[in-house]
């Protein structure tokens, strides 16, 4: 610091101190926060009181925030352009400074933080298949980070170690494996467990893949679906595969003779439960007859179906799962977990570690006092590794089995009632007549001047414009964000999400309100 | 929930309301919390009062942890081994239940958890690279969390989109790169870092592998040292390019020589700036010059290390690293952000997103209405991402360039302490002499009883199994935790990690105490 930077601080806070009483005097928090600085805080010597101030003006901030996103008259977002937020019109100043901050603007940077943020917790948030925002994951997010500690040993991680394998226990039971079956691992996202599942069967089947590398491997084939997610493809170019190597069936009895004719040899195949654009199951009993009939690594996507398992009514949609020999699923998706958990479970044990181990001994210390067996750090190819257990472990003490159902339950008759309100309604249009599967609703609307033109190249032009102008002007008001993509050869339609269990059927209406309130004059 | 249980909560609560007071009247905090269900609380109708309260009742358990955390005289942990935790003799019960538990039985399960954890903040937490617990990053991760958002779109994260870009900026001017060269992303540790950089190599010279695969690559041949961190040869693995290719090099010098004789072709060197065990730094402007000669990828492996570059002081110890095509630098370890913050920095424009880009229509639309190109998610390898960018950015607010300068020179300030006491001591043996380059010392700790025996096997033998020994009764005293390993030739000896701003000389006096105290009649 600057000598007169210091000098012009502690003017400040002498000043500020005498105003506030004479020393021993309790000083007003807010007065406190006003002229400290983050050498004042905790570890600092006398820091107690300032960070215990300083923490609850920040839970204030947050609860402030909690409280208005529940609140369906405040805006989902008060979007602005990049420009206009860089350019620090709106008092967010990005730019990081040499010299510190007052804990009052930290603060205020944070509300700041808040104001020009997406509320992705509000009940017309429809935008992304993670939404909501739990309150009791939160609070075991909070303690996450305030704990601060790391997944790859049972000596810094004893309770999230063990929280973790209860958690993974249960999700494999749930899937259906037997007793004697079943592996897994938390991981940054579903992306990275399709990874890990691709991972897997390659060194399932070739073992000598992990020193050798793939060079000492014929030329592998790999399948997928065409509606299934673009991790798989992003995994094969990762992992050395190939992009073309990740073949993409329009229905998986292309597999094998797909294999045949390009010289491949297939050793694997995805299918998806519950797609990321029309939420669809694929028939996983039928993909499991192929794989088994010719020894193929199954891998089943449910990064985004998972949740419905937990469902009685529901769980029939993912018949089949238990014969496959991996499973991705995200309870940050269906089951409302903040961001971010997702699990990779395998069927078969051990592999995962045999895969990913290289026993580092600065870590894994065979010679430890406690059964090292807990470490599981060394079956990731992460080394550190986020704490992403807790919170779905406290979620599930507070929900049980049951409420998860009941939350997933609803969630799917929010889709069912969107769906029926499209039916009858003639200004919308559903991308598909069938009762949607999961929670996911496609739809296009069509203002009156569209509805008299003929079909034709020109109506679609139209219509594939209509939805991102929509958009736009809804995240302009910020009013409810939902989004939109074009999909084969459909143009730009409306793909609402679900998986919000604070959205209502007034919710529900009122988006599709705006919609017409925005487009009925195009 | 069975109708049992459904009538025995109604009961209860029914009858609590009643003692509380009469309708209307404001009911008694605990006693809400103590009769209350998840589905009390918000979104749920009229759940805004008990929300509060509970969020209230979390921060003030996460306060008295943080406050305990910050005293020399609590314990730094509690240990149990995994049967007694998991057999739930503590009162902390693992299962998974059906039904929900109260609110009052989270906030105990949040208190057990804690109890039961390692105090990674404490001043007497030697043990892992990242340690410490600073507040105001710890306030950032409680916002992040409860924004509970995505980076991969500038609609759904406008704000830690553009931090990201300022932090990443930021960082790239501290390497030393010019102003139109740098890019980067924060990825989840330094081992996807690092396997970040191998793909861009790779992708670099054969950018055929995306769809294509190894198998239209010749042999690849990529080296380090061997005291770089074992996350090289793992990704190695994950990539497909096999542990085997990875070169483990006593001297760079060996680079060329090496990939002539097993006839590959040689593509990547990684050097480190501080090593995980030693804390050494390679020489930079050497490997770079060979690197420059033989147009080889340069990366260096400065997440230990990177923090140094903010510090006058230190920073030429990393002389040359803005000769690199690539810098792994994670603000969680030697800048003190909490769990997880790490960088790749890429010094070649445009190349992260080429390399790893599919341009996903669901979330990539091309036909939105700000500018997309801050749509920055299509040039990770996964497609959600956690944001880890917020709670670092709001820590450089609070701390200043300068504030982060003087935490790093002061934690290296207590490494050349620790380094003097050694020194001066007979009972304790350093493993190297000179003095630390970094916040690691090694050392071994030598009881009356092996200071008389002759060198050889013997003493070896013994010394090998003192460490662990020590390291376990202090673990079961909870009085401080600090690594060990052997490492080449060495049998076990102490690493000592100072990179906790929190510690201070007298902790580091303790720590030597409490060896001696634990060791000295071995």
């Amino acid at each position: 610091m600057t000598k007169q930077f210091v000098e012009k601080i502690t003017f400040l806070r002498v000043n500020v101190l005498r105003m506030c009483g004479t020393p021993g005097q309790t000083v007003q928090p807010v007065n406190l926060i006003l002229i400290s600085l983050v050498t004042d805080l905790l570890p600092a010597f006398g820091g107690e009181e300032i960070t215990r101030k300083f923490l609850q003006e920040v839970s204030n901030i947050l609860w402030a925030y909690i409280h208005k996103s529940n609140q369906r008259n405040s805006k989902v977002l008060d979007f602005h352009h990049p420009h206009q937020l860089k350019a620090g019109l709106e008092g967010l100043n990005m730019e990081l400074p040499d010299q510190p901050e007052t804990l009052e603007q930290i603060l205020v940077d944070c509300r700041d933080t808040l104001k020009y943020g997406v509320r992705t917790g509000h009940p017309r948030f429809f935008n992304q298949l993670s939404s909501g925002l739990d309150v009791v994951g939160l609070a075991g997010e909070w303690l996450t980070s305030t704990a601060n500690s790391n997944m790859f040993t049972y000596e810094v991680s004893p309770v999230f170690v063990l929280m973790e394998e209860v958690l993974l226990k249960k999700m494999q039971n749930i899937v259906g494996w037997l007793e004697d079956e079943g592996d897994g691992i938390f991981c940054p996202g579903g992306t990275i467990s399709n990874l890990y599942s691709i991972l897997l069967a390659r060194y399932h089947f070739y073992p000598e893949v992990k020193t050798r590398g793939m060079g000492a491997l014929p030329q592998l084939a790999l399948f997928t679906s065409e509606h299934s997610h673009y991790s798989l493809k992003k995994s094969a170019a990762v992992l050395g595969l190939g992009t073309d190597n990740m073949v993409m069936v329009k229905s998986y009895y292309e597999v094998i003779p797909a294999s045949v004719s390009q010289g491949l040899v297939p050793i694997y195949v995805n299918a998806t439960a519950g797609t990321t654009v029309y939420g669809a199951f694929d028939p996983l009993n039928d993909i499991a007859d192929i794989c088994h009939r010719h020894s193929l690594w199954m891998h089943v996507d449910a990064a985004w179906g998972g949740g419905l398992l937990i469902s009685d009514r529901h769980r029939m949609k993912l018949q089949g799962i238990e014969r496959a020999w991996s499973v991705t699923w995200n309870p940050h998706k269906m089951m409302g977990v903040p961001l971010q958990c997702s699990a990779i479970l395998v069927k078969k044990r051990g592999l995962l570690k045999e895969c990913n181990e290289l026993g580092a001994e600065y870590l894994f210390q065979k010679d430890k006092h406690y059964d090292v067996s807990y470490d599981t750090g060394d079956k990731s190819i992460q080394c550190g590794r986020h704490v992403d257990a807790f919170k779905f472990w406290l979620m599930w003490k507070a929900k049980g089995s049951e409420g998860f159902e009941a939350q997933i339950n609803k969630c799917l008759e929010n889709a069912e009632y969107l769906y029926d309100q499209l039916q009858r309604r003639t200004d919308f249009k559903l991308v598909f007549d069938s009762k949607p599967e999961h929670c996911t609703v496609c739809f296009w609307y069509t203002p009156p001047s569209l509805r008299c033109l003929p079909a034709g190249p020109e109506k679609e032009a139209k219509l594939h414009q209509l939805a991102p102008w929509i958009k736009a002007r809804m995240m302009e008001k910020g009013s409810a964000m939902v989004g939109y993509q074009p999909l084969g050869g459909k143009v730009n339609f409306f793909r609402c999400v679900l998986s919000n269990p604070a959205t209502q059927q007034e919710d529900i209406d009122f988006l599709l309100d705006q919609i017409v309130q925005l487009g009925q004059y195009l």
